[in-house]
């Protein structure tokens, strides 16, 4: 080139200067569920509920096909947000009243839009400040299986553009949102217990025993694969993707290296909860609040644990319960020397998730011999 | 909590003193094939047949659509057996008379069950005793394409979960079961020579020259993307997943860090041999037997070779004929300052993978020139 | 085996001394572009454009479902070509004129063919030519709606066999090859600004001025995952997937490690300039010449520029505009104790690649607002 170019550096994302009371983010993309998509993330997590797993045993419930587990469903909703409201986020700090509605299909399309319900300033951190969105994620919008399928609210820090920007806080009321979970009806006609065998036996309403913490038998280690699932999901945000900005000054980024997206080990959890959790799920009905209390980095190793804290009938349905429960992210860390409670010689525990999630399981007495 | 939980460790899969003589595990999940399953792993193998790259040219033989390998079949139908039979296995120890039957596409979904033919306590080592299964995997079961598509017999090293627990030996009969590889007819009026230049040409019934040892072009390097691999499977063994737990204690498991699990490198194997043994194949017809000789680890880079023991007349088709072979599979470690025949200076050769294969081939007389 | 065995050694692919003048390769394969393939390669690349997202985008346009992007296209159609021209290749010098026709949906089967346009043996280093081809992709032959989907020349640095052979230059013309890329009609009757929030609103028409260098915003760091997706693509070049065959002899290949397929930082190129070039772009008209001017290895991050070099009217669709640009790929290398122009200090930038891109860009005055 003889003649210099004009050079112009762009951005991507809003700070936390952009955001106003009321808001409506319309996202863009979009995202068509892919059977791809739905491998990659169904079975990465170890996930083992069979509506995800097996066609013919989804049908044989009622439902139009495969469907995408609540984990999955999540992931693709809320990455969807994250230009808009999280790209230059430094923390995802709570998810609130996460709700799920309709099923999902391979073939469905996905789109979210999000309401700035509020935001405030950090007192000791002025660069900093923490915005409160409500989420909605309708499928096929325009046709004649148009509905909504999750919603949910999250509060996340997000950076200033301009360190010196003044921040006004406010706060204006969510929108009710009907978003209830779809269940196919239970059919007296139906041979549900030919198919018993296909879901473990071990957890059905009456298995699941009050005042209980089941420590499930799986973990996963994590890799740099961790780069590339965000990636496929539209999670643009650069802490999860760009090393080398993070080499360049690790001390501005947690740790130091590469943090892997929170959605990850909040998926992962799930499905390592599933034989004891899910397998005789009917789906997910709410997660009144989660958070994520350690960082994960590639090459951790991640287990999962639920606290049984409550059970109660599901309404109109008895061939179902409704249990309440806290889902435990954890990893060990080495601590080489040291002596820990619940941790072998050598290293601790570090929780690193946890979700207060109500589900609606099979009674063993209507779908088991 | 206020109130202390009980803690409840959870275990899955069975172990040694659970197996009883003829006992039937029909496996918990089925597993549907999708596209994205498919894709991972034909491809990932480095296998060329056009069967499974090319939906025109496998229509045009006569199948439905794109064709599953044998690896793929056989990665599927095995992982769904691996939590009740193996997931507290030492070692996978045999393969035995595994066979080929209906043809799988994508949408179909694969169910299996196993029957326990036999078990013997190790004398040596008390805590360990050796398990025969016979696995048999149907397609659609109900459906209008029900059918077997793949059986087999294995012989795995399981673990007891109490040591002291006393085992007595049995042995069973196997099942006959009726699997025999599914071909499409051979058509007169099909011009399949105007295809013949998307297979290679130099791997026809022809070609392939008993007392041969071929060594095969390509090898593939192996990375932590088996703990992806391995998951997206189904298979839910912890020695392939959690590093965590061996690095608690390395010495107590083989080589001291994730072990590849060993369907991995059998369909590695496979898809290298493709370009000289398999791009003119209609399938796998038996595997006599097989075995794992030494453990794979990341970073491995896998090579394969085969010798081609027999050729024998393929009964009533004439266009193909059978192939006897044996496939090798191998790797190099380092040995600095040693010389190895059959390795680079400060290199030896070690195998790790051998599988009698009988494969039908096409003959160039009716499908080339 | 009791009888030593004649061992054959493979050979995949040409060398230089095989190439004649003029001759045609009809590549061996062909590849029906699964929802797998789809995903991974779509995403991977940080690509934002919805109609590669977004079913529904892509329908209410005019598209019959979702479009491959045109970086899919092409690494699906250039690796078909790797194994008979470039599978001993030492490097990829140029991609010339590479045009896209129709465009490519999941389903589709593309085949590939490779003329022999030139040869030119080195003269400093005998054991290397340069070949000069010309390919075309064609999906779904023998079908309705076979049609070419893309055609390009490129030159590759390939390998004598023999090192003695003796090599003749040659040249011969290229084919005209009639690919024009396919736009949907603009229907007066559409409500297209009903679908602008899900394309990016700064990166239509009117937004690009010529004399800008864009710097996007984002980047992308590669791991080890490039073995699988280049195996993915059936791209067979060892020097991308056999570690060991480098660790051997790491003077005798480039960086004396793996190196990156070409095709994966061509994509990425693409997609990280998505966001700002290619949201509102009905394609990519032509890549008239495009090169990789240093190599690309696992750990390396990778950012993208644009240089807007020209915009003219699209012929007969007012709606449209063309826009002439210069997309370049950078990286940064660790420069301890310097201070480079462009880099943060301890590093330097290097270029990794630049393409001459023609895009068809969408009016806002038509699309928009």
């Amino acid at each position: 080139m003889t003649d210099p170019l004009r050079v112009v550096h762009k951005k991507t994302g809003n700070f936390l200067e952009d955001f106003k009371p009321g808001q409506l983010f319309r996202h863009k993309g979009g995202k068509t569920l892919t059977e791809g998509l739905f491998t990659l993330f169904t079975d990465f997590s170890m996930g083992t509920n069979p509506f995800s797993k097996n066609a013919r045993y989804a049908r044989a419930y009622g439902y139009r096909d495969l469907t995408c587990s609540p984990g999955l469903v999540m992931l693709v909703a809320f990455s969807q947000t994250v230009e808009d409201i999280s790209e230059n986020a430094r923390a995802n700090l709570e998810y609130i009243d996460m709700r799920f509605g309709a099923p999902v299909y391979i073939g469905d399309t996905i789109e979210v839009e999000t309401k700035i319900l509020g935001l405030r300033p950090s007192s000791s951190r002025p660069n900093l400040g923490i915005v409160h969105v409500q989420s909605t994620a309708r499928k096929n919008i325009g046709a004649a299986d148009e509905a909504i399928v999750m919603t949910w609210q999250r509060k996340v820090q997000v950076y200033k553009d301009d360190d010196s920007a003044t921040i006004e806080a406010f706060a204006v009321d969510a929108d009710e949102v009907a978003c209830d979970l779809w269940i196919p009806p239970y059919d007296e006609g139906n041979d549900y217990k030919a198919l018993a065998h296909l879901s473990s036996s071990g957890s059905y309403f009456e298995d699941l025993e009050v005042g209980t913490l089941i420590e499930h038998s799986r973990a996963r280690t994590m890799t740099d694969e961790h780069i590339q699932l965000t990636g496929i999901l539209d999670n643009t945000s650069q802490v999860h993707c760009n090393r080398q900005m993070i080499e360049v000054d690790p001390s501005a980024y947690v740790g130091g290296e590469l943090i892997i997206f929170g959605g990850i080990p909040f998926v992962l959890c799930l499905g390592l909860s599933s034989p004891d959790i899910g397998d005789n799920s009917m789906g997910d009905v709410v997660y009144r609040s989660g958070r994520h209390t350690a960082p994960l980095f590639a090459g951790d190793t991640v287990y999962a644990a639920t606290e049984v804290l409550g059970k109660s009938d599901y309404p109109d349905r008895p061939d179902l319960g409704l249990v309440d429960t806290r889902l435990l992210g954890h990893k060990f860390e080495r601590a080489d020397g040291e002596e820990h409670e619940d941790a072998p010689p050598g290293w601790k525990k570090t929780r690193i998730f946890e979700l207060d999630r109500q589900v609606a399981v099979r009674r063993r007495s209507h779908y088991s011999g």
